[in-house]
């Protein structure tokens, strides 16, 4: 499944090398801005209208946990993937309530659980401000200096802007620096869950099918956006489709693609496969032991940590699925080819060992070197806890909000600062025993990736063990809902005491996270400035690349993703099975009674009882069985796109994108219409499930009628 | 629990500079030529004979694939741990036979099921050969010189041994270098499988209670040695003791600890900490996710993989308490103040740089240096498949069978031949699509830990992924037993013949995975010869530590653990709960039921189905309830004893070794009572649940009776 948008690594490095890709694919992950309108009407025949558009972009929605969704009804309704929801679902549960495994039906709007820490962003306008960012570096400016001057123009515009509209105002980076847009988005907090199914029929297969075709997932939730106490009434939400798609369609899928690597210079590429993805797989993969003997331990330790394993199997699937294909020989030629192409053109070769490919290369040389050291503090790899997070938040908050906002670090910016809040003080239910497991072992981890006698390992063992340290810290922090033992239902947290109280309070603070994160966070920020600068060089150097290419050849192509709302659009088609059998597009409910059937439905093949009930029932009948379930298509996208809508020429809601299968991985460095399909939910079996299993007819009026006002 | 006995890194680099513990401590694990008399006699006021003694010895068993057992009646019949048996279980197993999870229970001695490549060994004598073994080194040798002179030595010896008693003869080195014993066993290779219960109850709880008490385990199994095809009539075994034991019983293991490290240098200890421990821990991780995400394919994957994924979940926490014990600032301070005590006697400071501390020193920076490279190729973390070792064993036999026994890599040795070639052509089932997953995943750490562009990796792979050429090497070799597709029961297997037709057959084989061992083995001897060289100056350096002590203190100590018999005693003692409750020394069947009844009987707490219909019978009554199942004690043990009898004063058998909890892994590097303690299963209950639970009156009638003759 697709889920975070972002890989955790400071920021992005990608640039539009790839332009339009070949005629007749289905290439691109456009801009709504920059729409491949030749693209549609030479190998689709279909006229995109500015309204068509518009109405597309204004029903999508982007969660800020790292996913997509859509508006689908006038009330605020907002369908996305269950897995994008599941964070949330997960934290609104207790020992007695275990959603994720029971599924939740709101029986009333009054029956709506309100979601601890989720933003729901919709984006309202784009303009383009790339002058006067670029305005602000002046030649000859140290990279140091050229990064605080544009973190500082940047901050401006966004304060500008969001004094002046009210609107949550983000300038955004694309072609890694050949352009600067500002990005203004209504902003929702209060959110609240609807209708999830079990996650067992959301994950069906797990682990095992994750990333396969054929499919069988009901991987769907509902929220509603809440205004002023009151569901939100909007103006965009997209209409059920009447009928599904159909082998051949054309159809088109807009969301929020997270992260690509297309752009990447093969130095870059290089430093993916043998360093960073390897050392994001080491992480996992200890993450996975770690997590996975927790929830081994009884039945309320799974539940708390059932989430936090899906993540971390997913994210060991999708890195897997991309650092094979970076060890794929003719991928990693192709790349060399095209990257020698280019460095013939007239800037790719300008200035020798200070052309743009050698700068990038140098900047390059300076992360690898503290890459380790960059995901072990700043990246807070050594302190896994939710305590240690909000520590750093609340520390750096007292220091940063006393500067001006440009000279900020970027998430403290004061048009930024509502969201941190609401992330801060979430009310999300922490877990101290799962807090000592995660901490013990990333801080193992900082012992022997730095050396059991390293300096600043010995400042942060403070003479303990690991363990000990752990256990120390957690129970020594108020950083959080705590629960006062013997006192009912009485918490102790002081985060927003001491975030109200500033740099004095902090400072006065005897709080042991507070004290950690006060202890790493000189040489945090120090390896952070070194990557910022770093990240700048490469900036400068793919600027001028893209610039010189949009001169050459107009700026027709799309960035690299980077968690901005993209259109994709694809055709519904199967897959030909080599050697094999050929794969149809589409899977059924009967498929999915077969599947669990042959597998003895053993987990993760097991359906949930509801399901096992219906199924016995004589209401799963062969117009059950024959609806189709999940599908497939051509369309470009990659993780962050979970949740999708996928809509037809119309604009109609046909299905929404959860997944991608193993072969589409690859699409981080390139596009593919061979093996790689984007996987959705049919918007058919959605209606169904919810009408024959769930008996959710309230549901079902809203989304086919549009409102809620009948229910 | 505990299993293999080796590291699988290199030889064992130790020396018993721990001597006899301090008084009143059950510490040791003690030679059989060298017991612990004198603290027996002080603490336990118990006087050991050397008939008591022998009586033991030959009553022992080891099993080469890293385990302990007991000979239990006349007939030859072994007991040992389930997990130690379940590697042979499993490859029992076909897809319509799953030993593992339903047990096994032959009806008669026809029934009995031949193991594919298990080989028993009973310890018969022991000679000291140090001498000779020494004269072989002369002064001012190199140190490639000295180790091939020392390996001549021990070759030559374990020849003439076996042609003179037709034993398998082991020249084993002790305290790192300061003694050599020539080890003489009888040995058994054909061993058959008698009874195993559901792996469900002989590892109840999984991996969530792996390492924990109180624990309900009936970690047991039954072979049977046969000779000449018929039960091995032996002259020693163990009676079952009439009644079990109680608290504060004195109790005695006999078994074959397998390495620790407790005379290790701090020089050494910290290699362990920073680099060998976190590697072992990195490789076993990525396993886990691979090998977990194989299994959850379906139940056939699940059958084929779980012995694996045992292995690996308990490799990463046993090593995992290991690194705790080492991240423990009072354990490494107390290893440092040893140490530098040491270096102030003669024999520490004699030579200055020269010293045997600064040699050591100097010798592990050399293994450090080596130690991925080494760990990749020589311990083949390149090449996880068993075809790759199939290969490389017919590649390497072929060419050191053509040398002086005394020449060869060690485990090539004349003496050895025989065992290696149980193992060479054992006709255990490989399943390809197993074999692909781990080969690609191995392929792919190989390729990212060296880099993607390294010359040896592009020669490994050959201008295909990491998965592209697993399936090419594992669909291109012969070398292990292979259905042939359309051909019924027929299989390939060219090993046999390319054994037999030696150096001129293999260099004329187009055996893929041949090819690929043929490949790397010229880096991977030479790597290898890098640390056998260093491994020598180790060896010296420790041998000249530890004369001198024997020469002033007597040789009172013993040595570290090396997979050699040890007796160690202990007495049977519960746990100060400090904060919490106390816990007792024993659990109970009734403990075993309350347990299940309170994790909802969800895996991996649920009970077998013979298990639940008996709980639920009249027959599960008071008196079987409060049967002793598990029960601890402070005996000295670790990774290598599992199986391994515990008798009582009388040297009967009262239990059978199964486990240490997690306090006991600190135990590799030094003794503790406070908290360690050893986990043994109740003789009492194996014949209660054998009687009650499984009906297997014969066996019974075998264990008490002491031979087979009435069943």
């Amino acid at each position: 499944m697709f889920n975070t948008a972002s890989r955790g690594w400071a920021m992005a490095c990608v640039i539009g090398l790839t332009a339009a890709g070949r005629a007749g694919s289905d290439e691109g992950m456009w801009l709504f801005s920059a729409p491949p309108v030749e693209q549609l009407e030479r190998d689709h025949g279909m006229a995109i209208t500015p309204d068509w558009l518009l109405h597309l972009q204004r029903s999508s929605v982007r969660f800020s946990s790292g996913g997509s969704g859509a508006l689908v009804s006038a009330d605020g309704l907002v369908l996305t993937n269950h897995h994008v929801g599941a964070d949330a679902i997960q934290k609104l549960g207790d020992p007695a309530h275990d959603y994720l495994r029971e599924g939740f039906a709101a029986a009333t709007r009054e029956d709506e659980l309100a979601c601890h820490d989720l933003e729901l962003n919709v984006l309202v306008s784009v303009e383009d401000v790339t002058d006067r960012v670029q305005a602000a570096v002046a030649a000859g400016m140290s990279a140091e200096s050229a990064f605080a001057a544009r973190r500082s123009a940047m901050a401006e515009i966004e304060k500008e802007s969001l004094a002046a509209t009210g609107l949550r105002s983000d300038v955004v980076t694309l072609y890694q620096g050949g352009a600067y847009h500002l990005y203004r988005a209504k902003k929702y907090t209060d959110v609240r869950l609807v209708f999830a199914p079990e996650q067992q029929i959301a994950f069906f297969g797990g682990d095992a099918d994750n990333f396969e075709f054929p499919r069988f997932n009901l991987d769907v939730c509902f929220f509603r956006a809440y205004e002023h106490g009151r569901p939100a009434r909007v103006e965009h939400h997209l209409a059920w489709a009447e009928s599904g798609v159909a082998d051949g369609d054309l159809v088109f899928v807009s969301g929020h693609p997270g992260h690509t690597d297309r752009a990447n210079t093969v130095a870059e590429l290089v430093s993916l496969r043998d360093r960073r993805l390897p050392l994001d797989l080491q992480i996992l993969n200890r993450l996975e032991a770690v997590v996975g003997a927790y929830a081994a331990e009884g039945p309320e330790e799974r539940r708390q940590a059932r989430q936090d394993l899906l993540g971390v199997e997913n994210g060991r699937k999708a890195r897997s699925g991309v650092l094979a294909g970076l060890l794929e020989p003719r991928i990693m030629a192709g790349k060399r080819e095209a990257e020698a192409r280019l460095r013939r053109t007239p800037e790719g070769e300008r200035g020798g060992a200070a052309s743009p490919y050698a700068r990038i290369e140098e900047a390059q040389r300076t992360l690898d070197g503290i890459l380790v050291r960059y995901r072990l503090l700043e990246g807070a790899a050594a302190f896994n806890s939710q305590y240690f997070w909000n520590a750093r938040g609340i520390l750096r908050a007292a220091e940063e909000r006393g500067r001006p906002s440009g000279t900020r670090l970027r998430e403290y910016r004061e048009s930024n600062l509502e969201s941190l809040e609401h992330q801060l003080f979430s009310d999300e239910p922490i877990y101290d025993a799962f807090e000592v497991v995660k901490l013990t072992d990333s801080l193992t981890f900082l012992a022997t990736t730095l050396g059991g006698d390293d300096e600043l390992v010995g400042r942060v063992l403070a003479g303990r063990s690991p363990r000990d340290r752990a256990e120390e810290l957690v129970a020594g922090t108020m950083l959080g809902r705590r629960p006062l033992t013997g006192m009912g239902t009485a918490v102790a947290d002081t985060r927003r005491e001491l975030y109200d109280g500033g740099a004095e309070a902090v400072a006065a603070s005897t709080d042991a996270m507070l004290g950690l994160a006060r202890l790493v966070d000189a040489e945090s920020r120090r390896v952070r400035g070194i990557a910022e600068a770093a990240q700048e060089v490469k900036q400068q150097a793919h600027g001028e690349l893209a610039r010189a290419r949009f001169a050459r050849e107009g700026a027709a192509g799309y960035p690299d993703a980077t968690f901005t709302l993209r259109l994709a659009y694809g055709t519904v088609r199967g897959l030909d099975g080599g050697a094999k059998a050929a794969t149809a597009p589409f899977t059924t409910f009967g498929g999915l009674f077969a599947r669990a059937a042959t597998t003895g439905e053993a987990p993760p093949f097991d359906l949930p009882p509801r399901w096992r009930a219906f199924r016995d029932s004589p209401a799963a009948n062969e117009a059950f069985r024959q609806t189709h379930f999940n599908f497939i298509s051509t369309a470009d996208i990659i993780g962050g796109n979970s949740g999708s809508p996928v809509v037809n020429r119309k604009g109609e809601l046909v299905g929404v994108i959860f997944d991608g299968n193993i072969d589409s991985l690859v699409l981080d460095i390139a596009y593919d219409d061979l093996r790689a399909r984007a996987v959705a939910v049919d918007a058919t079996a959605i209606v169904a499930a919810l009408e024959h299993v769930y008996h959710a007819a309230g549901l079902v009026r809203e989304l086919v009628a549009g409102d809620g006002h009948d229910r």
